[in-house]
């Protein structure tokens, strides 16, 4: 049997996921009410919000008042996304997040046209001012990410090879610029991995650079999350993006109704069944999940929310015996 | 990497599951419908409904009519639940049906004792009776079943030793009354099982009997019955109890709300996407699945009929490279 990690890093994702794709309106104070109490989960990673054009992301047109809003709790790592300088500065302004700056690729090219209207190569090119511009604002660059690295709605399946080459990218611009990659996260952005599929691009990543620390960012779409996530621990993978009570979606990924990223108490209630520690409290974030259920409006894909957790059948259980 | 079978065999339970579990009514012409466009999806194992008494099970007060109104369709098998002599007897004379005998224990006894009103030794010496009911009709009994195998509600988390144990009992009264067991089924009953304990529990049957054909029952109550599938292939399990759309549930299961079993369309899609033969059409099985939805009136859980097989987004990716 395959040895799982001690403990995973929970990324949480779900207030800048959710309310990004959410079709809204949502008040300014419900999104910071979603922020302090997934604060008070024991979370440690949180990505609040994004500082991106309002016209391209009406849910976000709020995002200074969300990031002045939101208490922030000691312990607790916040950071916002930003796709270009303004949204960067703007991010930096409010004084309110530890900002890591991210080398990102995009392993199918049809996908970086249809959302950029870049080639690959112009991405890779693109990357040289993005990472400037991080520089010139003393932000850390330590983290790479390769998006679509499973398969591509526009493009088909992506190959284990194109993803090593991506990788070797993402790796040659960090050189370039005297970067260390402290985390190489990988995308299955339109729900097209497998378990096996998993396993195969860990594996070969893992053989090329085996001391390099893993992420992967999954969605549910086809229901495999969580099997996704189970096989990637097993290869080690011990860092993930996910999103309380499964909020957000894909808005590119051409369906509609589907569910969204990976949930987060689901990940955390399969982890912590199986002896991985998350540092979260379950019930607490069963009870987030609950909260973003109302303040979206309509019910979430999260699964534990409605089955519930063990503890209290252990208790009844344990008192019944 | 484990491999995984080259192809696995599904029984699908979702006329029997969803009926039994819905508030219903619903037209016994649309539970034939449902039978009748499972038999061309491919599958080759239907379990059509149960001969149970109608103040149980209001659901399956017309079971006679399901029974002698849907198609045999040549290649496919298809057999009723029984679960005393009367419901045999019923199940026998509408001469619809390949039963198969079972010897079924149940791991906890709390479960049981809720359930049939039996301790763990009278129902042991209960499946005499029901192994002679078999045999005064020349039902082979081919079967064993092992209920609530990896934890219960009611008597909590159930050790790898006891299920061991339990497993014993079954090839005890199978020796008893000179019986082959070729399929050995595990039910998460109460959905508590991990991807772990499925590979602890399934790894401990397998050292002791190497041989023996391995079944699983699974829910997703809490998300991860993929998961769990996969982890068990993984073992080499190829043989799974599944339900279109994710119908049914357990009713005993103390939560409401929650999702039922696996997902046939979920599970088919995974094996196909890895390479695991099922010899199901997954789209003609998304299909029936929207027509589940359709006859039940509400939502099911299945994920990949909401967001779609990968099939027609290949075939595009194919045609505009």
């Amino acid at each position: 049997m395959s040895d799982l990690p001690k403990s995973i890093h929970i990324y949480e994702q779900g207030p800048r996921e959710g309310f990004q794709f959410e079709k809204g309106p949502i008040p300014t104070a419900r999104k910071i009410e979603l922020v302090d109490a997934l604060s008070e989960t024991g979370v440690k990673h949180i990505q609040v919000c994004s500082f991106v054009p309002a016209k391209n992301v009406p849910g976000m047109a709020d995002a200074d008042e969300v990031a002045m809003g939101f208490k922030r709790k000691p312990g607790v790592r916040y950071e916002a996304l930003a796709m270009n300088a303004k949204g960067l500065a703007r991010s930096i302004s409010t004084g309110r997040f530890e900002t890591t700056g991210i080398i990102s690729l995009t392993a199918s090219e049809a996908f970086l046209q249809r959302n950029q209207k870049r080639t690959l190569k112009q991405n890779y090119e693109a990357q040289h001012q993005i990472i400037d511009m991080y520089k010139e604002h003393n932000i850390p660059i330590e983290r790479g990410s390769l998006m679509a690295a499973f398969g591509c709605n526009y493009a088909g399946d992506i190959s284990v090879q194109h993803v090593l080459d991506m990788t070797a990218q993402i790796f040659d611009l960090a050189a370039e610029h005297g970067l260390t990659i402290k985390v190489l996260n990988y995308a299955d952005t339109m729900a097209w991995a497998t378990p096996q599929s998993i396993k195969k691009v860990i594996g070969a990543v893992r053989e090329k650079y085996p001391e390099q620390r893993l992420s992967l960012h999954l969605h549910d779409t086809r229901g495999m999350a969580l099997a996704l996530a189970y096989a990637a621990m097993e290869m080690g993978v011990d860092v993930f993006d996910s999103c309380v009570g499964g909020l957000g979606g894909c808005p590119f990924a051409a369906h509609k109704g589907a569910a969204g990223n990976i949930c987060t108490e689901d990940l955390v209630f399969m982890c912590e069944e199986m002896g991985v520690d998350t540092g979260i409290d379950l019930d607490r974030l069963i009870e987030v999940a609950r909260l973003a259920e109302d303040i979206v409006g309509h019910p979430l894909p999260g699964s534990v929310m409605k089955g519930g957790s063990l503890r209290p059948l252990r208790e009844r259980a344990r008192e019944a015996a």
